[in-house]
């Protein structure tokens, strides 16, 4: 299957045109994300929302975790959650309030957890997790004890549907906005890195995978002394 | 009132140390954020996270979208929400597996929607809205028609609980994993900004306010022409 089939709670209903349920494109945007925002239904009948890291292996999501944590406990329940990634890549600036937008990339998905139990499955899982955080990072750093693992609560979200929602390019002004006398387009965002700060017990250079990640990241431009000039220039 | 109380579903229970639970953390990391991701129980009884633009204004939140929208229906009825906003601010690289981290500001909080319906409360509220994404933008585009407003749902959400969660600062290694020989520490990230992409239409030089915006603002890197040379660099 390469395609989630929308039912009524994942079909997008605002705006359409902005969809996607095909894998590929859903699956890029949660590979792309670091961030995922897990929604669920707690015991008192009311909705919990809690930020975690993830990584994607498959149809299913890792998430990790304090054993014993309540969205870790609600996970390996096996209970239904909704997760909600976005990613923004822009503002865009139109020449009507009401077509002031965002470029963006998000996915809505629903999905049924399972607990990894095995310390097999749970090494397996938390590599993913690692390496989709920084590849080459889980070969460089000593493994978790049977102690740590044991500490750790993995889970795995079993993909059941999703949709992806994306916009990009220009703003969408209207044909009668089109002359007004104003600037519009678009300001670019991404998640970029600063020069890395070595904590007090580093010991050794930066190591190359380090240096190979950063090299494909957006970067951080230095902060400028004197940003009150730049803000005076034309 | 300074400080939110945790009840059980607000009180953070795992690493209770970085939790906070007074309003000027809370509201300052909430100010800081522009996509928040809105959690709700559907009318199944099924969790559903949907993310939005946001602005905090007072003890409330607001949130627009498409009249008649899911999310704007179940807001506008008055129904219970949890709302997460999450910022990422660096990788933490650790000696050992366990204690790879990130660095992050977040808020889980907890509160129920009205539907403004007046034109001028939702014009207000949408130039609350606008001003958090870009100061200075309302007053420089051309206002809502009447029926462009008609066309927008606008919601406050009332915030009734709320606990911020953060970690900041170097990896945590542990006693016996400080003199592995193993480079560690954090690579600091933050939302950026490029160059701004002037729209075909556009007219006139990018706006004062656009301007002081972006000196105010992370700046993206220039993207270098010979990123792999640098890769091979020392």
């Amino acid at each position: 299957m390469s395609e989630f089939t929308p039912t009524p709670r994942s079909r997008v209903r605002h705006l359409p045109r902005r969809a996607r349920y095909d894998k590929a494109t859903i699956y890029a945007i949660l590979d792309a994300g670091l961030v995922a925002h897990v929604g669920f239904v707690d015991d008192s009948g009311g909705p919990v929302v809690i930020p975690v890291l993830y990584a994607r292996r498959g149809d299913e999501l890792i998430v990790h975790g304090a054993r014993g944590g309540r969205l870790q406990q609600h996970l390996a329940a096996g209970h239904e959650v909704s997760v909600s990634v976005a990613l923004v890549d822009g503002l865009v600036l139109a020449k009507s309030a009401f077509n002031q937008s965002v470029n963006y990339r998000s996915v809505v998905l629903f999905g049924r957890g399972r607990a990894l139990t095995s310390p097999e499955e749970k090494l397996d899982a938390l590599r993913v997790l690692t390496e989709h955080i920084l590849p080459g990072q889980w070969a460089y750093v000593r493994p978790p004890t049977p102690k740590e693992l044991n500490a750790t609560g993995v889970v795995a979200i079993t993909i059941l549907e999703a949709a992806a929602k994306m916009r990009q390019g220009p703003p969408g002004d209207a044909e009668q906005d089109q002359d007004l006398p104003l600037w519009a387009g678009v300001l670019p965002t991404a998640l970029a890195f600063g020069a890395p700060q070595p904590a007090a017990h580093a010991r050794g250079p930066l190591p190359p995978h380090v240096q190979a990640f950063l090299a494909r990241q957006p970067r951080l431009a230095a902060p400028r002394p004197h940003a009150s000039d730049e803000e005076a220039a034309p």
